[in-house]
């Protein structure tokens, strides 16, 4: 899926065409982000009892299932580079960010292992889920952990700007499992609607991405008005995000999401392009309206073949689904581009947040 | 079960006997306790998004599972007492210590939720658990909120104490995730030495309550060594608390604690008189050894009959198992109190904090 240059040129009202992305700025600064991260996020799991460290280890892709060391594919790794450039966004040196960065990514595993057992998903990052290899109870147990190793990590410092930090990452988190909930809750509905979906992703997707964005500037000294700043324009990135993430989840190339294709059809998603193919009304609208809802009554997706999606799929696009979906992600990166300008930035960090805005919203994976 | 007059003359070596426990006032501070601490916990809870807020309140027992209100058994409350106390202890009024009170029930209350499910446990409380009647994923959701949510409480507060506050509360919670990944490896073990198991329940029952104990009084503004004293009362006083729980999970009176008879041996837990018999030595150790060894490869004790389990347990007995733990939770208390001798207190409240200490040992349910 690529949004392309024309529809980037046709959606960015009224602003002039952004920069052409610079891909060596973002790799490096997604590079920066685990190489300053990791060894203290290591450093972190060392910290807990066993077996819970092994697990984390694990989850994380630096040991595979018989415990020998692993190249995982720890992901993108966005959140980290976030909170960097946003500690220098401060003033702060990119260092002042990382304990922030690592508290973000414990939360964001915290929830990944919780919600991948609540879900019931196999895999993930093309291995087995903690839960399948490891066991429920310790699915639990290792996200209760790496929650609590998040608020340790930032309080431990003892600094008036760590608690700051630690009140905001609270709050996401909080957030966060409101999303969670809300998503399980609208599995049994008929119908969600477009805001109810957007305010869903916007706490189990936005709040995250938005402390990531501000908690480097917390920790380096910020007062709220950037710091608030940078978590707008963090929670517009976060929904930008989610957006390009519900466009590949139905029309993205397995190869490079390393996801089924059609995979949230399958798991019978109601993501952003289903609810708002589903709200536009009209023929094709109908038409899919009634099909999901007779797929609805049956357990049959499980072997319905590639034609029975692509029929889906092709209804969701013709409704408009594709499109909306599309123009939303370039909102939300308006909008996000847009809370930079309330604020006094240095240029080149500024340079460096809309670089890695184009980058989520042109990402294939 | 009762340790007797007796046998606190006996073991609290050298220290002249102690005043007779108030039973009233014991009663009025878990009282003060609940009243001070359950409409802010109420306040708290309604915070969370539905349906979270419900499962919750049914989890506090405020409601039934149909979800009509109910009065519902809400456990000793010792936490909050103590932690009004701990405010007290630092010249504080009793208030200040309730969103540590608060704080510290949400943690509890999310570790119950959590372990009930990895354990599989279905009742509590007289009541089936939360995740019989809402369901797995609910169970661990909901945890997360309440463990969030103690957080929140906490550093919304935005004062330094409170921050103080809530990174003990943070190292305690880790302290409680580590004691139950013992718990549940220790399950897979033949063998547990005494250490092994009196490390597990400090971290596991010691932990929390320490904090319970401290809390208030960081709240209050105390200084390091009176809140580490404190802590350290609370510390002794949990392990003589998980003593007292591991004699009552053998010879506890059903109608009292409900639960079932010789309850913890029924799920084989590796507790404290088991622990402590088995390390004695002797014939009925060893005849206890050999009888525990069959069963362990066996799933039989779920249709044992009494004659069985009372077998069991009188050879617990006869290796001395019952009498360590007893003097066990003795020696604790004594530590307990021992604490409290290392600062300056006032002494009404040095009387109440002791009260409440004789009534965790002296405790049947």
């Amino acid at each position: 899926m690529s949004l392309g240059p024309g529809a980037r040129g046709r959606t960015l009202l009224g602003r002039p065409p952004q920069p052409a992305i610079n891909t060596a700025d973002v790799a490096a600064l997604l590079l920066r982000g685990r190489t300053l991260a990791t060894p203290v996020l290591r450093a972190a799991v060392a910290r807990l009892a066993p077996p819970m460290d092994t697990v984390a280890a694990y989850h994380f892709g630096w040991i595979d299932a018989e415990g020998h060391p692993a190249e995982g594919d720890g992901g993108k790794a966005v959140r980290p580079a976030l909170a960097l450039l946003s500690a220098e966004a401060a003033g702060a040196a990119a260092e002042t960010g990382v304990p922030g960065a690592v508290a973000v990514e414990l939360v964001h595993n915290f929830s990944l292992l919780h919600d991948d057992l609540m879900d019931g998903d196999e895999q993930r990052r093309h291995r087995d889920t903690v839960w399948k290899v490891h066991g429920p109870a310790l699915a639990v147990l290792v996200g209760d952990a790496l929650f609590a190793l998040a608020g340790e990590i930032l309080l431990e410092m003892g600094t008036s700007e760590a608690a700051r930090a630690a009140r905001r990452l609270t709050t996401a988190t909080r957030k966060l499992i409101d999303g969670q909930a809300q998503d399980i809750s609208y599995e049994h509905r008929e119908r969600v609607t477009v805001e109810e979906c957007l305010r869903m992703e916007g706490n189990k997707t936005g709040a995250l991405l938005a402390c990531a964005t501000s908690i480097g500037a917390v920790l380096g000294g910020a007062d709220d008005h950037l710091a608030d700043s940078l978590e707008s324009y963090g929670h517009h990135l976060g929904l930008a995000f989610q957006a390009v993430d519900d466009l590949l989840g139905i029309w993205g190339d397995p190869e490079a999401t390393g996801k089924q294709t059609w995979s949230d059809l399958r798991q019978r998603k109601k993501s952003l392009p289903v609810v708002a193919a589903l709200a536009a009304g009209g023929a094709a609208s109908d038409r899919l309206a009634a099909i999901l809802a007779v797929d609805a009554k049956s357990d049959r997706t499980e072997d319905f073949d590639e034609t029975e999606f692509a029929e889906r799929a092709a209804l969701i696009e013709e409704a408009g689904g594709r499109t909306w979906t599309s123009e939303e992600a370039q909102r939300q990166h308006t909008a996000a581009i847009g809370a930079l300008d309330r604020v006094d930035l240095d240029p080149h960090i500024r340079e460096q947040l809309v670089a890695l805005a184009e980058f989520i919203i042109r990402r294939n994976r």
